[in-house]
């Protein structure tokens, strides 16, 4: 096909008077005369000037919001307000109609709602174009991270057959008729006959798997998608959503801090770096929706800032035991205000004391270590005091738990004694034990949960629309 | 903790004569003398030189092959053959102990059919550490090429509710006790109840979810896990591997075949560049595994060779019917040396009349185009020969199909009139049919198989050696 130019190429390159063709759909078509046409390269809008007194009057009437075209023309320095330059068309191809009758996406604002409805036309509006190609520069940022650090960027199963972390109900995996599944002579379901010969599900994590290869290659890292089956309809919430998870042979809990610090930090810079524009639409889509509230809830900080803020700041670092200290003595707990009043040591902390200590009393991002053992999963390495395990939850503003992490139990006397407590069966998991019998060592790592990172640097509210097709309770569409 | 410095580093570093400490596991223990140190940073080995005169003897005993070490002292130029630093040890700390009676790798040649029985530990093998460092780094070519050619890389979903691409057998993912799922009153499985609302399985393609994010972005891949329920115990296949899906607005089929080239000979070189020493190393074990074989079935160029070969020659493009000319005239099929003799246009090509034409006739990779509609999918673009759909397939000695790919349909009338005579139920893809409703546009996309693609760069012989932990009938262990 003839070559075109992608709008963004175009807009940066700084040229004029020369000759273009330019591929895209038409956001807006105004007097018959000024295409705003978009690309998807970038938010800003190339304006095509028509010179409709030459152009047949039927073609004019096809160029309407969605249609797609092919325009070719000369590259202009602009005379309206708004952009530095124009193409002055003088070729102009409907590459495919769009009835303005019917296209869902109408020239107006429509609601985060009413587009999650149409996730496979919401590409095409301003704010979600920024939101993935903002996710796509995070995704690359992550990546580029890891391998400037030597990591092995390792691919762990989807499909499994423990359910090792406990970490909450599984979706099944399987190939029976589930009208009709074989059963064994005793009444149950016979999973010998299942494609893997065993009952599998979903990974919830690629965790013990990546211990198996850090313990051989020193530094993994996986990124890959992760699945819960609960029933939780929230903004925080996805059935399906990805995980970057990092294991390092040779560190301990302060090695995992840092590292984990400086990744949110580095792909936070790489995305305002790259994505400039497309942040600043966002930081200003945000204002706009907060103008709706009333100011006091309103942000002290607007997207950009927030994002600076986390850059400039180191995060603040204290343990869970100092942190049930702050909140015991904290004025909402003194008046009540919280819904789960801190009484003493050894609970959970809910999302009102974790918000409490991000965004009113430290008011950066907070790293929280050594939880109770008894809250944390059984692979996380005890404390000499023992009743703490060298575990770390980073929070972030608005977000809540973006990262969970910790030193790994790497004493098999210790690691086997806290499965027994817990009811963990040692013998399916015979390949994790084995990393701790021969040569096993120090060593640390964490989950980033992609999607809270990317409702973080886009400013969004719901974590479906930071995802191209969310998957949630009652929804697979698309 | 203290910190270390990665081998690989250290190897490059062209120091002497600095303090160093270097953490990793034993590969062999000789004279009481020498460690072989690996960190999986490199397929090198760091040589320990250790004062055994001056060591408690108690230490020396638990430097056994697996254990994992700590070990400070001073880089030295090499007094031995094949390395040219060593460290000359001045203090040893086991970290892990590995007992040499128990521990699965012996310090000798195993098989693969036994490692692969004990995948949590082969990372630790030369041939295994190879493997998945040159897996990462193509992995990570595959993001810069997209990403610096302005693709957005599109998480597609890996639950669906569709089988749009009828490309196989699909997992079911289902949230209900297999034992006891909800019945409606006439007896069927109340798919209303499950988790998502109706019946949902794993992904076997993102392909039409990609095509969405180009209707607006422009240029989109997918990198993620796909699955087949098929029951096939072959070398080349798995139930779950990792596929890469551009899809690219504005592109024709010939746009589609550069690009998918272009891209192939991107990563190899990639590989080639950042993994030598890996991959001369895998070229060595693939002619020693080769010396095995008698002389008419060795490869006539090494691995090394091989990848030279593909970046040096463009490849061979020719249509499914030039193709089936030359199988006709071939000398297997007049000799009727097929399995599958050639008789006619229409059949689809077997593996053995691929191989023919790639290893025998072309003796370079080639690109096939133009099948005919009956043997491939409905999204194809129909050629105005009425017989014929823009297809490719890219075919790779060694390997076969590493790529397949097409033109998409982006005429509506078409298309419906395509899934009509297939009998693919259009309210379905209601979402698919809108991109053709609203500023359709020509374009094209194609799928790599990734683990194909590692099985030839590493030139391995069995695709449940190029990913971690291989999914396939009757396995799902790790």
């Amino acid at each position: 096909m003839s070559s075109r130019t992608k709008i963004k190429a175009l807009l940066e390159s700084g040229k004029t008077d020369i000759d273009v063709t330019v591929k895209g759909w038409v956001r807006t078509f105004r007097n018959n005369q000024f295409i705003a046409l978009n690309d998807g390269s970038t938010n800003n809008n190339l304006q095509i000037v028509v010179d409709f007194e030459n152009t047949d009057p039927a073609l004019l009437k096809r160029i309407t919001t969605g249609a797609a075209l092919s325009v070719s023309g000369k590259l202009v320095a602009s005379l309206g307000k708004g952009q530095s330059v124009d193409v002055k068309a003088t070729s102009i191809e409907i590459l495919g109609d769009s009835d303005p009758e019917k296209y869902p996406l109408q020239p107006k604002k429509h609601s985060l709602e009413f587009l999650r409805e149409i996730a496979h036309l919401r590409f095409r509006t301003n704010t979600f174009g920024a939101i993935f190609r903002v996710r796509n520069t995070l995704s690359f940022a992550i990546h580029t991270f890891f391998q400037e650090r030597g990591f092995v960027y390792l691919h762990t199963p989807v499909i499994t057959a423990s359910d090792a972390e406990g970490a909450g109900e599984t979706f099944h995996v399987t190939n029976f008729d589930l009208a009709n599944p074989p059963k064994t002579e005793t009444g149950e379901i016979d999973f010998k006959q299942d494609f893997f010969g065993r009952a599998t599900n979903l990974t919830v994590s690629g965790q013990l798997e990546g211990e198996l290869g850090a313990m051989a290659l020193s530094d993994i890292y996986t990124f890959g998608p992760t699945f819960r089956a609960e029933n939780s309809n929230t903004t925080r919430h996805l059935a399906e959503f990805w995980m970057i998870e990092p294991e390092m042979a040779f560190y301990d809990l302060k090695d995992n801090a840092d590292l984990a610090e400086e990744l949110l930090k580095y792909v936070i810079r790489y995305a305002l770096d790259k994505n400039k524009d497309d942040i600043e639409f966002l930081s200003q889509r945000l204002l706009d929706e907060e103008k709706q509230k009333p100011q006091q809830d309103r942000s002290e900080l607007n997207l950009l800032e927030k994002l600076q803020f986390c850059l400039d700041n180191n995060f603040e670092r204290l343990t869970y035991t100092e942190a049930i200290e702050i909140l015991k003595e904290s004025t909402p707990n003194k008046k009540k205000k919280f819904q789960y009043l801190i009484e003493g040591w050894g609970t959970d902390l809910q999302s009102e004391h974790e918000r409490y200590l991000v965004e009113k009393h430290f008011k950066k991002p907070v790293i929280l270590t050594d939880y109770p053992k008894e809250i944390k999963s059984f692979y996380m390495r005890q404390n000499d005091d023992g009743k703490t395990v060298a575990a770390m939850d980073i929070l972030f503003p608005g977000i809540g738990e973006i990262v969970g992490g910790s030193q790994r139990e790497e004493r098999l006397d210790k690691l086997e004694q806290r499965m027994d407590e817990i009811g963990i069966p040692k013998d399916e998991l015979w390949w994790y034990l084995d990393t701790r019998r021969y040569g096993g060592c120090p060593h640390a790592g964490f989950g980033l949960g992609f999607e809270r990172l990317v409702l973080f640097v886009t400013g969004m509210g719901n974590i479906r629309d930071v995802i191209p097709f969310p998957r949630f309770p009652k929804n697979a569409e698309f």
